[in-house]
């Protein structure tokens, strides 16, 4: 049933993390997902983020009759149409990064499509939900959010402290995300903070 | 008179190494020069690599309206159309890709469309033209090259060893290069040593 209401919709899982390989595609494939917003950086540095990509880059070939990486929208609308799953790489720490914003530009060239501000603890642009404070949008996290929307990388704002995801939604001139959250009416836990009223 | 001969022509220069900035590139334009190998890499390692190619994008941005990048031969003919010259980012040594086979795939992506397989002196892959002994091409640079023709990307053997430089000629299943060359009749150099007869 779901199979058919997917065959004839365009589903995107907002975020999956896992161990993939060919299994998890095929899964894909037999849930008829049209695009996911796969995760390729938590906690790594810019040189294991940019090893991450390079196997990636191998999953692709390796896979190419089940999946196809996307940069674009236009690309999940091929993928759609070729029945294949689309692959949107995407981040959920800004530690890819390092300290370089230059650095966004080479990544959504390589594809990255997505990124989250912080994952649960603080970095250099702000505070995830877990710490006890959030002081907000750094100003180095100000210029990261400017460049994501110039090269026009989504900002996601799951994990992400109250005040800091407040900061990123008022900064960013173009639409955020919470690609993946957990209601408070369902359970109480910290990432529900983010909930704005 | 040769602006003229440019104008009616495609004109690439084979190896372009300067402090580039916009005076350089209106150089050449007046020059009507279609395309340029332009250095981005010789003995840089895999970050500072990809810094100089952050700084690029900059100079892409900063100057458009007289360069463009070329990813692709079709983006030669389209940068001759609108009037700019296309720069191919180059390297002259294969120290940006460290030990890693893969990040060649990655440096395609960002526009690197030819590697000089040594700069003078020996390294991973090969050996360069001003060593006493030239042991040829290492196994390492045997999946360099491999890889190379895989991805797309050129093997110039300028400032290359004489035995190295017959290794990447056999082992290359796509044309190499010398992108830049002093012929031994005008002086005896030992870049000339790589001389083939």
């Amino acid at each position: 049933m779901s199979t058919d209401l997917h065959s004839k919709s365009i589903v995107i899982d907002g975020l999956i993390i896992s161990d993939f390989n060919r299994a998890v595609f095929e899964d894909m494939r037999k849930g008829n997902l049209t695009a996911a917003n796969c995760t390729c950086c938590v906690w790594e540095n810019f040189t294991e983020t940019m090893r991450n990509i390079v196997r990636w880059k191998k999953l692709f070939r390796d896979n190419a009759d089940l999946i196809s990486q996307v940069y674009s929208t236009g690309d999940i609308l091929k993928a759609k149409k070729e029945g294949k799953t689309g692959i949107i790489l995407g981040w959920q720490n800004v530690t890819g990064i390092e300290d370089q914003i230059g650095y966004l530009e080479l990544f959504k060239e390589l594809g990255i499509g997505i990124i989250q501000m912080a994952y649960n603890t603080q970095n250099m642009v702000g505070t995830g939900c877990y710490e006890t404070n959030d002081g907000g949008l750094s100003d180095f996290g100000r210029e990261v959010v400017a460049e994501m929307n110039r090269v026009g990388i989504l900002c996601d704002l799951s994990h992400v402290g109250p005040k800091t995801s407040e900061d990123v939604i008022l900064a960013s001139k173009k639409p955020v995300t919470y690609s993946h959250c957990l209601p408070s009416g369902l359970k109480q836990h910290p990432a529900t903070k983010a909930t704005l009223n």
